[in-house]
């Protein structure tokens, strides 16, 4: 096996978890004139990837711009919804972010909060790869849930 | 005793309430130009107070100004900090609302949401007068203050 072949099935392995699989869905979703139709699964998620060699080249300080608080948004939106897959529970994303780019997001599910991460840095926000985007998401995800299966009567207020 | 007198003890009585001094009190704090020195608190609150005839004069749909949004993010800042002078615990506000004045506030101690509100029409938002909108913040406290006791182990997570 080459090692494009390896990367491209690290890449279908990644696409094809519940957590990428319900970003593809919402960022389709999205995409009201069609505009991205004929794009493939990892083209549309292409924006969500940040190479080390790439956030090296943006500057340590900077405001984030609307596309990538976009880009955060759909990521934690696509949390609540694999959550809500999995556990039949409704997580909302809250989220906080100044305009110099720290923050807070959370995601509650009754009088839970299922989810809570500080955000820093968000104009260079991404993940490396398909591989570490879907495994950020899926942990995310599993956290979540856990807490969910731990105070079953605060999710279901 | 006549009316006037009883109304202004209602105020006195109202503005002598942890939630209304602690509201005086940020208020105060936005004053960093001194423009409201000389105001007493009922008339720092003035704004907070919305009577019915005021109320039936503003149209039933409307987008809220942002003046009346910093008043609700003021007034939920102030339930948070009465909240933290009770138990210890720093209570967050967090709201997302929409420009249609429809949206939600949700205030959080550790892994616990302590209060969750639905908020609608809020380009109307405010309380007929100091001893409502009195009411209406303890109430709040009260609420919140509960949850923290019947969940003191994820509040303090």
């Amino acid at each position: 096996m080459t090692d494009a072949t390896a990367t491209l099935s690290a890449d279908d392995a990644a696409l094809a978890t519940p957590f990428l699989a319900t970003l593809v869905r919402i960022m389709r979703a999205e995409d009201a004139y069609g505009a991205w139709e004929k794009r493939s699964d990892a083209h549309l998620l292409k924006d969500f990837i940040l190479t080390k060699e790439q956030r090296r080249e943006i500057p340590i300080i900077g405001d984030p711009d609307p596309d990538v608080l976009w880009r955060v948004d759909k990521f934690y939106a696509a949390i609540g919804l694999t959550i809500e897959g999995r556990t039949g529970f409704v997580a909302s994303p809250m989220m906080k972010i100044g305009h110099e780019g720290f923050g807070r997001v959370i995601l509650t599910v009754g009088r839970l909060v299922v989810l809570s991460r500080s955000l820093r840095d968000v104009h260079r926000w991404g993940h490396e790869d398909l591989t570490k985007l879907a495994e950020a998401g899926t942990k995310a995800v599993d956290e979540a849930c856990e807490m969910i299966a731990k105070y079953p009567g605060l999710a279901d207020w």
